[in-house]
């Protein structure tokens, strides 16, 4: 018995390059540190550029390098691990949470979040904008979506627009109680508006997480965040109780 | 209050080209389709290729549409929803999972998951290769890694190789009281021999699932599974008791 069989397929020449790249970036470069040019470094492994280039990009798919506009291509900090799904089942705005609401508006969902949220197909509904940060570092957008018959004691409330209101709606949430949560994930890319506030291009890979909140017998409200594939790994508790 | 806090971010070209392809897949083309050949679709909505090319990758990157070899470009269903995480906590291999075991090995598992475990730095582990399939198709590979020391009776068992062994060592696993399973998705990109199992060129994004599990006060076994990003929607019970 040996290791023959889960190695008989064949690598292709980039996937052998990366593994040697990777192998450089452990021993000789610092996080952080920027690669020599693409010139350069297809000089030095003896490959072409477009084989160079692949390698380079399988390494920004797996978190090992990050390439930035004005900087370069550097050596990317190990993913942070980003905790998803709390234990206690909380409704957004827990104190304990490390979201921020920024901005709290009336607006159409998109029609896959009107599904789920049961809505009609342009029925307005209160749209928390929250961004969740990590040792500074903005690694998450979320659209979380109300629809006003989740929280009828918001009509009562005069909030102005903003992150006031958004906090408004969220205190309202805390009144019910949460029955349940199912979470799911995905691979995206960013929107314009969430990768402005990653600090990335629109389009860059991202990871969404969509979460359906029930209360009261339905779904009380829909959160769809984005979190930042190249720095980020999710962690979901799955520890047994006793 | 309006939408426009929102929407205050300017799009680049291809993102508005992709809303618009986005609602021609909708209306115009059925699961399955062939899509016209680029320079056909770029004269069609007056764009440039490689505004095109932007556009299209987007699309793919949001599992909306699939390239495949010696086919084109394809109008892809909706990700299939695939449960991660069973509310049950059982080993790998019981009898209610959706995987198949295809081969058993001894071999040095990579770096990363020797810390895990806790093992040396070139230490053989039991590695087991298992599949998942839905609905006929491949949606996951995965490397299920257990040191001798978490299965102690498998000494005793002389299994050949291949997938009898890979049973061997997840029917020894049932023995062990398991306390407790972590899990964390990352972005990846598919080993050739995952890539070739799950239908990929190798390189595909791929989401990683590591799965720590505990048993005995300590890790007795790390999973590490690819799933095919463009087709998987991984989702998480976190239904509430009561």
């Amino acid at each position: 018995m040996g290791t023959t069989q889960l190695e008989s397929v064949p690598e292709p020449k980039y996937w052998h390059l990366k593994t040697v790249l990777s192998d450089a970036l452990d021993s000789e470069f610092a996080v952080g540190e920027i690669l020599p040019n693409e010139r350069d470094l297809a000089a030095r492994f003896g490959v072409a550029r477009a084989t160079l280039r692949q390698a380079l990009e399988q390494l920004e798919l797996e978190g090992r390098l990050q390439r930035r506009r004005g900087v370069g291509t550097t050596v990317a900090p190990p993913r942070m691990g980003v905790a998803v799904g709390d234990a206690g089942h909380v409704w957004p705005g827990a104190a304990t949470d490390s979201w921020q609401a920024v901005d709290g508006v009336e607006a159409a969902p998109p029609a896959a979040v009107a599904r789920l949220l049961g809505t009609g197909a342009e029925e307005s509904v209160h749209t928390v904008r929250r961004i969740r940060r990590t040792h500074g570092q903005a690694v998450a957008a979320e659209l979380l979506y109300v629809p006003a018959a989740s929280v009828p004691g918001l009509a009562a409330i005069d909030a102005p627009g903003g992150a006031a209101r958004a906090r408004a709606v969220l205190r309202e949430l805390q009144r019910l109680q949460l029955e349940g949560q199912e979470r799911s994930v995905e691979l995206g890319s960013a929107r314009a508006d969430d990768a402005k506030q990653l600090d990335r291009l629109p389009g860059s890979p991202v990871l969404v997480v969509t979460t359906r909140y029930s209360a009261g017998g339905g779904t009380a409200a829909v959160a769809v965040a984005t979190y930042r594939a190249d720095t980020c790994r999710l962690t979901f508790d799955g520890l047994l109780a006793g």
